[in-house]
């Protein structure tokens, strides 16, 4: 650090052992073991004096075999920069935020990948086209008014950047607002869990739209627009001597102008970051003087079209547990998880079938 | 650090906003907008008390659409060490620098990234033939001598480092001298304005060699040599109450015996990186009391080959302005460019024609 | 770091100068040099109290030309992380590691990277199909007995990590013991030599094993198990005045099930990381006075298959010297050594021949 300002490194990693009833054996119907860093990461903070702040966090990811939907060989490594934020603040009610950082859109990719209810977000509520799923590079300005009962952000971030292959070199700009009833969640991230150190209730929505993104028809250079708008509701309550209690649900409809029905659209356009709309259900409930917490989540999403399947429908549920032996900083979690799709089978020589996972993670952050 | 060193982390970065008139939508003539990172590093310094210093600094570069002279869709990312330096210091005469550093050839690419006197050194002035265009691997000895009037150094590093398919595994040799005939720059690194602290005028000039670099012709096995000299000239001087004036000039020529008419001479001899001579002339005005420096650049080049047109000439000339909020640790940069080719057209498949670009930069050092 | 927590950095650099007899030039027979780092490494050690901490390296490679066995082009990068381990620890009889470490088999390979007492360990001693050849990810318990005079370990991890085309999807399994009759060596790492500040004879074994790993016969799915043994022994030992004498040997059995037999095996399973069997021999003498070591090492190893020659033999030996500056800290290594195979020439278009090569490496830690 130079003379006038502050920085500090931090650690965070996210150890797994995931086992999952497909994907190996000359069929691929053999269950799958690994051990597996979730997250990998260093961090690194500075500050000069109380209105310009950074952030820097670096992730390595290394020869993942089981991903959320798919079992594979995963010989690849990629170390990079994550998120690389200069945050200046006016005050509270007005922030302005530069370089590499998680859009505004969904709640639940905005909460902190260290703090969430479950074993971790859903990798569904991920917006399409973005190089990053869950970061973008750009600017956005937000802030908390009213006492904070009041926030709001806009964006204007890359979206796609192909430019030299999608239709035209746009922008992509969103917006997101939300209303704290109770105690106030007044910072840019949420948490999936407060672990009973504060009441909640905060209902959000949000719009994000980027003109000719993609092509429909790559040789008719028909191209279509994206939006998408999604709205969520968190609730959390601690009731003294009898545990906290959490209720977390969001709804999100990903619109590509049905570029799936184009007689020759971009692969892009479907799949799991593809056209869809969804949402989830979280509940909670910590025990008053042990550290321990039970969870439960459903999600239900239709995509356009997954693997050769048009109009598939995914349900995708689980529980679990959550012990924390200090705070977030050490952290084992248990899940059990099952992904059901409407439709099974082999189409066009991909196979989809239903899977079990069951997932022993140890966090530790430094 | 252990006991006895004393070590240090910085951050340095530098995000833009950088708009081209060309390179997007299908017929490549769209205009092209992105937000991205030209520069996201972490640097550490460590020292064992006078004699011995430690610098090794990373760069993490990622899904670049908008490159000095190409539009593309930019999907590759690349975390890396840039500098890894083992500093020895018998006294300011002697020094002796082992590892991954700047070679010792042109002015304007051992000038501080951070510290350039227009938005950014030109990719012009790069050696060709060198793994990094930049920095190479090897040992440098340096020191100034005459009461830091004069300053010597001698390099030799890999060079071009592809030992299975070049002619043969040679060293580059280089050495630079200058004469500072004001206040001294008796660094291994220059600056490309000192902002008024200084009054400097310098001299300097270089030359680098390796021989059996590459071939004209592969099939008869017909090898070249690289040889480059250059000579460059850095003035400025702050006039009190008037304002600081700049002005900068280089010429380089980089030698590769005409590889490029061979028969079938290598790809890696032609191009921007190639055989090719040319120069640039900055020059730079900053107010006396208010941290804002206008500056202006051109540049000239002629390129044995560029994208299948012989002898092509760039003419590259911009201007802009910095505002420094706190020196080089927070700096606005912004500058229109524009880059001019003697010949435009398509040659081989390849379209060549003149750009525009208009770049905003923030620059944040910790 | 976290309040709580303490967290300290280090960088570990091996820059090379290295000579080889062969792998340049058109006919691949002329010298090739080079410089480049052998190791290039941030560390950062954290710990929460007595009985929980952390250790994250990482390691930056890149082109490089000369490697143990080939000389190449090297136009590659690769930066990742090396070691990420949480280390629980209840007391020195019990300790429980989770994440990505060296797994526990033979000696050298635990023996510390910058603590050698030859130039480097030995390429051969890595076991097969794991996709870091010195580290794994998984858990390993680990203690000492009996006054430190015994020491085990047990891991298990992931071993050949290829679900979706690998037989089954298995975890390795490893146990080693020691014995050290004089001065302890109670931690996980041993060191190839501790420069007369210990007197050390210490015997150790291992065994691994993993079931259907790979195939012999991808067509018919015919599977080969792996298993796995090793021996070592190490001895060191100062005399006042006289200097300090180390003697170093180890064997070890790599085994398939001789999968390299069979009509369609994976390529996998034969070469320098696949079947095998063979050990070294290593001495050193370092003077009472002077921080001058001078060390030997011969290795003889029978590869199953080695560049389309089955049952290749390969005789390594070497020799030179470290200067210690300042411990491991600042150390100076020139090491000769000859690579030497039963059996030259060129099979199925691959040319196996003798070669040496001449090393001098300055070791830096921060």
């Amino acid at each position: 650090p130079n003379d006038e300002g502050a920085m500090k490194l931090e650690y965070k990693g996210q150890f797994q052992l995931n086992m999952r009833d497909t994907g190996s054996e000359a069929d691929g119907e053999g269950d799958t073991k690994e051990f597996n860093f979730r997250r990998n990461r260093l961090a690194l903070m500075g500050a000069y004096g109380p209105h310009f702040g950074l952030y820097v966090q670096t992730e390595f990811g290394e020869d993942r075999n089981i991903t959320p939907f798919l079992v594979r060989d995963g010989d690849e490594s990629d170390f990079e920069i994550l998120d690389a934020v200069l945050r200046f603040r006016y005050d509270d009610r007005f922030n302005f935020w530069v370089g590499k950082f998680k859009y505004s859109f969904s709640r639940e990719n905005l909460e902190a990948c260290e703090a969430p209810l479950t074993l971790d977000r859903s990798v569904l509520i991920r917006a399409p086209l973005v190089d990053e799923g869950t970061r973008d590079k750009g600017i956005s300005i937000w802030g908390n008014l009213l006492e904070q009962k009041f926030q709001y952000r806009i964006d204007a971030m890359n979206g796609r950047n192909d430019s030299s292959s999608s239709p035209e070199s746009n922008f992509r700009y969103g917006a997101r607002a939300h209303v704290t009833l109770l105690d106030p969640e007044a910072n840019h991230g949420y948490k999936g869990t407060y672990m009973g150190e504060k009441k909640v209730l905060t209902i959000g929505a949000a719009y994000q739209m980027e003109n000719d993104v993609a092509y429909a028809n790559t040789v008719t250079e028909d191209a279509v627009d994206y939006q998408a708008w999604t709205a969520d509701l968190f609730f959390e309550y601690p009731v003294e001597e009898v545990g906290t209690f959490t209720f977390s649900a969001a709804y999100a409809d990903y619109d590509l102008d049905d570029a799936y029905k184009g007689a020759n659209f971009e692969d892009d356009v479907v799949g799991i970051y593809g056209e869809k709309n969804g949402g989830y259900v979280k509940i909670g409930y910590m025990l008053p003087n042990t550290p321990l917490q039970f969870f439960a989540r459903s999600e239900n999403w239709s995509l356009a079209e997954y693997r050769g399947i048009v109009d598939q429908e995914i349900d995708w549920y689980g529980g679990g547990f959550n012990y924390y032996f200090r705070g977030q900083n050490m952290k084992l979690t248990m899940e059990l998880s099952k992904a059901d799709f409407d439709k099974e089978g082999i189409f066009g020589g991909e196979k989809t079938e239903d899977f079990t996972t069951f997932t022993t993670q140890l966090q530790v952050m430094f």
